[in-house]
């Protein structure tokens, strides 16, 4: 693409004033869906996130990595077995878990932060016993599915401090030193919230909330927290989107500033919602 | 301009590896000619370094006043007197470039960049004994204009660390307190100096240095500051580029990464020069 | 004047409570009438103000400027025009405001105290975006004269943090970049205020408040603030000297400890105020 | 064990000149061996560690993860294929190392240390891109093995100055972003150099070097690097104990005051080496 | 005594969770007693000292200095005079007090600290006029034994902040200048609590509260400073032990954790008292 | 005495280049002789500490303390011996010294200070190991008198850091613990060199070096250490100036910027020293 000097010009203007707002605050990205198996998707966010950080906006990744974790549990043959549709996570799962999330995807993805020339920090719920939790305690027994008791933020604001990135792999442990893995949306929410981030941003391969299912163009851009049980109610959120709107509800209602959910799928959705005038998916606040 | 997204991304990541290039660094630009003059251009500086100390870039202004000095002599009635093309400056001119320069143009420039949110402060060699200078001995007695004996960037470097963006009238002090004009060009060479500046950024009203003055497709991008002596016997250098030019060879001689001279008359200039590919002016180093 | 070893030992030990008393303190100072015309006693000042801030007294300057614009008005021809005994303030007026205050007396004072080996940064409101204020409403309107909205020490504090004694011209922006001129009792006195200056001083070209105007030996040394409006209905406080009375009021109700009017007039007034026993003006508290 | 008073309060002074001897030094612990498989020693291998850190002693702990690797190998049905009696390490087996050392060993290592209140973090190589490495250049081509380039440190003295134990699993990326797996004794030497530590220890499965390798009684207490090549020529050092005692050498020969090889089946080896009068091992210096 | 490297180990293991507790933590010991005068005691209680410094416990030596004092009053022919037991201290003795005190048995703890290489300062209550105090008013009149009015921490807070142990001798002056003896369990108790300290540990030559004063086996090990009336009545806190214990309930009640009266007489008293499982003598809390 | 205001304002004037001149710096004052024996002496060189400390000059008190010694010495019937005039300093004598001065002078020279408002910290060569010495060999034994071996300044310039004046008595121990005496003078000297102070002032009982030692109007107002060789082969420096004077030699060899002997029996010599034009004893550079 060839991008003459007066475009060039007028679009770094233009991201002025949203620098100038994110300037020295915290943003929580949720990472995980199409955005990160597309390699191209997976090269644009990794950039984005260096950009971020380099222009003073304190950048958090946390991440999921679901189909890494299926491709190993088949590799090891531990078959999957599902209650209503959820995972059961028996003790063999969770070893698994922690060892793909927290050894492959996590270093993986510092890894490529590093070709961007980003300095980036590893890490996971257990170091310096960052995330606490309890087993979940679910209709059906779920396994080693842990809910967060407290987030201590003292490794991620060192690493901000000391000019890293962090990126986070959301399993943890309990007091009796068990593993257990916590869903990656709800651990970005909370740790959002204690981070008393300006911004928490959920990655998606949806386009955001619609107001019909099956046309783009009814995006929904900005909601207050205070309609989505009316929302609800109206079927309009609903399914695979409940979770993830009750995490942005959570992370607004515990002191995040905007929470958004974005299409993953558009290549640098992130920059695009952060740094120009419109956003670009869903803004919950 | 309607810009589409993907336009606006690419931009933004291109350019990320300038803004990881002078990340930290100091860039001391020298503002003046129409940049000065005319309402967009200038207006389009302000934001440029506003944006660039955002982006982690130390930017220091450093700036003349030409067309407001001429303009106020003209008004309290001084006439100016020229030897050999030169400005004689007597007791009153001095005065009267004294109140222009630090109490006029440089107290405009501060509360402009302010209207971009842009947090500047304004100051003059007087302050804090930024630059202590002698009288210029010339072939011919020129009055109140001052040679440079030492600068303490301290005021300077405070104003960095304390977040601001410095502003700098170039009139000071002789050891009795006597004031004294300071070429401007001059005086950013040897700020940049003093700073260690990975860049200083002269704003002209021409192309750049050009192999035929008549064409501007024969731009010179880089010169090394060896090939200077050589590009003056050629008469490639010649005229009112000498000193200009004297000034870069100056500056990277001191210690100054490189020193680039740019068209002030395009748009964000500076904006093209630092953050993208190919720079748009002559660069010395 | 031969002065014996035992008065120097004796006068600098005297000195010891008051020095004591103010270490570390912050004393705002506005300068202005005789004291700043008069050659002999400007340099008293300089050298008092020096001394204090050597000794571990924070010194803050603020500077008004009146003959000096008067003069520059009267040279570029604009008439000053009067309502109701207040000047009233065009566009034109307030540019050469600006520049002589802040370019020119500033500058001065900056340099002035140099010569005694003082290190002081002059600023003005404008710079770090330090004062921001409205058009003030008066009964009739005086053009581009300011109120003061809010005051970001920063800058002050800065300076004085830096080792710098902080000189100030009373002039600002609001909130769209207007330069308006404000009265610098006024502004000493916000100042003194939002730093919770231990004293704020006001050099006079009066004895101090008399009982009767026309006899020295009448001086009232203290007041109370909740005696004023009982001495204005008195009539010994009336005229002139109503604003400047009014002001060390408004200073000593929003925090500062003391406000004292002395007379310029008398070299080193400042010092036998702050450093000598009974102090040599009339002070409000 | 029932001990009384007068002992205890007999070794903890006894510990005293031990204590002070390395107060505020950095130890670098290379742990593997029995002691990493057997449960009792590992138990006892993290009291020892949170001890040391707790009396002053920044601690590092590099760890391998032979056993844990194996047995992920043979799930994944990864066959070992070894030359000249190395292991070869092809793109599939250096994914499972990655996971197993920096998303299992790492972790639970981390856990454990909290289950004792020990505050580690967990790292390896990657991040902070602490180790960059290259292929390793060998007779035979070993595959992803890597050998150290350059060690960055940061990331190990920031956790120290935060308060944390680092504990690094040592696979690093080359300058492509290719993951390598690397030999942590080698690596413990090189962190331990580029630390300045005050001591390497490198928990073995032997009592250290033996005189006579089926007699305990002749171990080599205290070692000079320049005799090593003549034990060597010996036969005294040889078989495995080459590449370990190397690791010593090299260790000493950077900078390193002294290196120990202890005897990991032994409880608590560290604490007696450190903090007794004999030590336990064979000490390199 | 010959120890085994197992019992080394399990008892620096065994004094883990007491080193944590105390970690970072003020402890205020009263050094005074046998432990005070029996050489070997003295050099038990120092090394215990320099121990408890360097594991990270913030210890305050408080020191009284009986013997030495009644001894130089007998070398100088100072009688001493006594009313209802306690001894009158008039001018001539509070001298004589304040030099051994703070130059003779201050110094020699200092001193002997050194000499096991803990850096200790010593310091009284006169230094950085730390405590201030009037007259004790009490039923017969004692002369020059003081009252603590206030305690300025900042002289021993900066000595513990600079890596120092503080060594404190209880005297003090009233704001006249007049010095006063001041007992050194009132003394330790105030400091303890104006440190907020951890614990207040006091040297006595008995083996703590006994049920049975004869019989060393009804030690009480914890008693509830509410409780201490009770006990009064019962005649079981009686004679010598009620200033102490008065001592102990008024730091408890001004904000210490705890505060102990150990057995002086037992060599390494505090290290069993600190770092053991049972304690050694009574606890209040 | 009764003084002007304008004598007043001159003399704080005056002073203005003396103060900035030191302002920062260390000075250190060896206290003895009358100074400190008469009460009015006393009292103003205390208030001139308090008030060269208040004004930026960082003073170090060092003092001895003979005939309180003497006093001591004869109230416990020890008989003075001498060797050659020198005292000889038996263990008992040793102990007596100790206490005299960092038990008596020491701790009332801090309270007196305090009477002044100083804060200060008293201290001897103890504290902190700040001074190690060795048993002088001298031609005949002198007993335990100590020659410096080193200085650790911590302790001073910690204190001085912390906002205390330090006000230092010379005993010392060995590195056995052995307790030594140390002259003042050179005590200072060193003290004065291993801070880098400025100047190095040694009160005495005389009016300075004089050319004719019957007639003080032969004052030698500068020596440059050069020539005291020269003024000791002729005489004029000879009998007891002869160790002070080496005291200033060794002092300005080892880098401190000058010293000087002043007359202590005149009051505020300090201040008309080191603030006063001429200054008032024999200055050695």
């Amino acid at each position: 693409m060839n991008i003459a000097d007066d475009v060039r010009s007028k679009v770094l203007i233009d991201a002025l004033p949203y620098i100038q707002k994110y300037n020295n605050k915290i943003v929580v990205i949720k990472y995980g869906g199409n955005a990160m198996t597309n390699e191209e998707l997976k090269d644009a966010v990794m950039s984005d996130i260096v950009l971020l950080n380099l222009v003073g906006i304190k950048t958090v990744l946390v991440h999921g990595g679901g189909p890494e974790i299926n491709d190993m549990l088949r590799r090891v043959g531990i078959e999957s077995k599902f209650i209503n549709g959820l995972r059961y996570t028996d003790e063999a799962t969770v070893d698994i878990v922690k060892m793909v999330l927290a050894g492959k995807v996590n270093k993986e993805l510092v890894a490529h932060l590093a070709q961007h020339k980003g300095k980036a920090l590893g890490m996971c719920g257990i170091d310096g016993s960052m995330i606490r939790c309890h087993k979940l305690e679910a209709e059906h027994d779920l396994g080693f599915v842990g809910e967060i008791d407290e987030v201590d933020t003292k490794p991620i604001t060192d690493a901000l401090n000391n000019g890293y990135i962090p990126v986070i792999a959301t399993v943890a442990t309990d007091s009796n030193g068990q593993t257990y893995n916590i869903n990656a949306d709800t651990a970005a929410a909370r740790i959002a919230a204690e981070l008393s981030a300006e911004n928490l941003v959920l990655m998606t391969d949806i386009r955001g909330l619609l107001r019909d299912k099956d046309d783009e163009s009814t995006l929904i851009a900005k909601v207050q927290v205070s309609e989505v049980p009316f929302l609800k109610r109206q079927g309009i959120i609903s399914g695979g989107m409940i979770p993830k709107i009750d995490c942005c509800v959570e992370a607004v209602r515990r002191g995040v500033n905007k929470a958004v959910i974005i299409d993953g799928r558009i290549p640098h959705s992130i920059l695009i919602e952060l740094l120009s005038n419109e956003g670009i998916g869903t803004q919950f606040a």
